[in-house]
């Protein structure tokens, strides 16, 4: 891909962060890998999505060094950085940072968001899992590499496509997928699953059943699974 | 009617879901049935709402076998086919499935959404049913044909005017209308009370008194009964 | 005021319902009332917002005689005329029905909605009171004329300049005011006081604290008082 | 600064609070302040968002003396002033009051918001405080002021920028920043951090955990201490 593209594509999707209610002001951040080139476009540091352009899309290796772009990236490339480290060669090349307010709430919480439902199981095979709290010498050390660790942490175990979202405890969700855009919608659908599973919290006292395991493995595999019959 | 008439009101009624807010992404169907020729033009399956034409709405005859149409129908046909030979007969021509929230957290709950007021009653005369789980051997067998016959065994005993909608258990609505644009206002109408219903059951704990039988029968008659007199 | 001239703010105000997220589909109606001719003008019965005219609002006397319009009027035209008859002497010249969600769940909990703050008490002087329920032989007999009757009965011992709202029990709010312009702000306010009441009960379970008297007074009084001084 | 620019920026600002579903109707308002002139611009009292005018942005002095302009200031100017004249001096320019939903939830709760995550610890260094109830004698008395006062006793042994807001008891937030537009901002991060704690809230019944102290210090620092290292 050439990189014009891939900072298209990125800026398309952070600009799609505001028109699906995921964000305000200047927080969260889209970036998109290009496998080929092994190359990472993402947002630039605190800049208001009103008039962002794709020159705000800076460019950088999996190391982080600066390649194309006059901004600082993201605070949270790391981070995204660590994710295409892990999962770039499973054909992850998206990855979402938003403080969307019902996946916020869990990440408060402390809690996994269980799975009550179909809607969560046509994109989420399983729980949504939050971190472990960081402890004094992880936030005071380099914060946002052990964020990236924390993430890869809480993952062990499972499998990049089926559970493509983990919320950061007392933070937020990271979200992620096969192109930029599908980060989005993940992160989009984790928002709406969020508050249907908040509201079947409060409304049970935390009693609500969960999903039956054979109805959450039809829906995904009929999606996702190696026999799907959804879509075209 | 015309099967391409059929298929402009189909279209319609399905960009109506995206404009009343009642579902994202590819999520949700309408189909529309034609009493004269007995086809029903049904949303293809996993298609953006964004830029749909009449020519993503498949034509289907009521075995379920394409008539007119380049893509594959919905996943969940059989579902709607089932409703339309059970009650086509009865003026039912528009069926609606959506994941709209609060409708969908009664899904989850597994409870039936009780009948709190007269906005529900205006439109649902009595509570809105959520279905049994389904065994697991329904959900590994034929599951949209199953999730069909679980709607109608929990319609058993009601009218399919007077409860035109049914929660699918963990899953969400399916509801229906004398055309597909009338299926549509229900699905909202049914979307308001269920986030009604929900909000005064936390609020109540769950105690919150049922609407009088007398003022349900009042509401629903002015509008349908025999001697109704709203409207024109 | 021209007949003409009143149809014009009465459409204008019902249009307001919508845009101010107060209503969906038909529901809902704003009329006015012209206290020099004693005429009325109201929505029509059934009618969608969507391409309202001036057309739809039918003028009616104070007896409900249709004096000019050829559609319907609203099922609850009795109710507005009975608030009229009290209260246009006073100079309550326009009345609202909506089902706008939180005063709808109020009116569904059978409880009057109590003043927190002073958002509610820069409005109305005291709770939102809710009527008794209905007995089976009011529901039955006359019902549109014995729930202006109830609201009445519930006004008693109120003025209806600081008590602008009653909610029906089980069913929904009438609002009023100078205008019907004035009605339609006064039903925008009660849902968001709603709203917000709904969450400090829901907050506290029910224990949240009653603005202080002289708080309530300060507010109400700076606004509406003999000696107000908020405004131009 | 000239007053022609500060009153845009006033305007600009006060708009903004509609775009921002932060107010409805004449609620609200937001003052500037130039420290060269010692001169405040502040929304004129009572006036609609629909077609406001920089003509209506008042310019005051310190001591609250109309300098230009045609309209009564918000009632609330006095309130505006003694925040300039506390915090004028340390950077002080923009001051915004709102009754948006969930902040002001909160003031009617009388609790202060706890700080339960780092969408919270980003913009406001520990919880944000609500006020003592006023006494009936500082109610009836210089009202404004007093409001003012109890606002500044808050804050005592509090910092200006860290704690760039205070909600009224029974009342609602006010905000302040480096500019109108900064005030703005933080008053919709404070709307937006007061929604989610209020769901955490509900959903702990109050036993939510805080965020853990170095996480809040981290945050806060990383954007706003001598060593932070977020934006351009």
């Amino acid at each position: 891909m050439e990189i014009k593209q891939l900072r298209e594509e990125v800026l398309t999707a952070n600009l799609e962060l505001v028109t699906r209610n995921l964000i305000i002001s200047t927080w969260g951040n889209v970036s998109g890998y290009d496998p080929e080139s092994k190359l990472v476009a993402i947002k630039a540091s605190g800049v208001e999505y009103k008039n962002m352009k794709a020159e705000h899309m800076v460019v950088v290796d999996l190391e982080g060094d600066v390649v194309e772009g006059k901004y600082h990236p993201s605070t949270d490339t790391i981070t995204h950085l660590m994710l295409y480290r892990a999962y770039g060669a499973e054909g992850i090349c998206g990855v979402v940072h938003t403080h969307s307010q019902y996946a916020t709430i869990w990440a408060q919480s402390g809690m996994d968001i269980p799975c009550y439902g179909t809607t969560h199981a046509d994109y989420y095979h399983g729980d949504i899992p939050t971190t472990r709290l960081m402890t004094d010498a992880e936030i005071n050390g380099e914060y946002e590499k052990n964020t990236g660790d924390i993430i890869l942490e809480t993952m062990r175990g499972r499998n990049c496509h089926s559970t493509s979202a983990v919320l950061v405890h007392s933070h937020g969700p990271f979200a992620w997928g096969k192109t930029p855009a599908e980060a989005v919608l993940h992160a989009q659908v984790l928002e709406y699953v969020a508050k249907m599973a908040w509201s079947n919290y409060v409304m049970s006292g935390g009693t609500c059943r969960l999903i039956q395991q054979a109805l959450a493995d039809k829906h995904y595999n009929r999606k996702f699974g190696p026999d799907s019959y959804y879509g075209q």
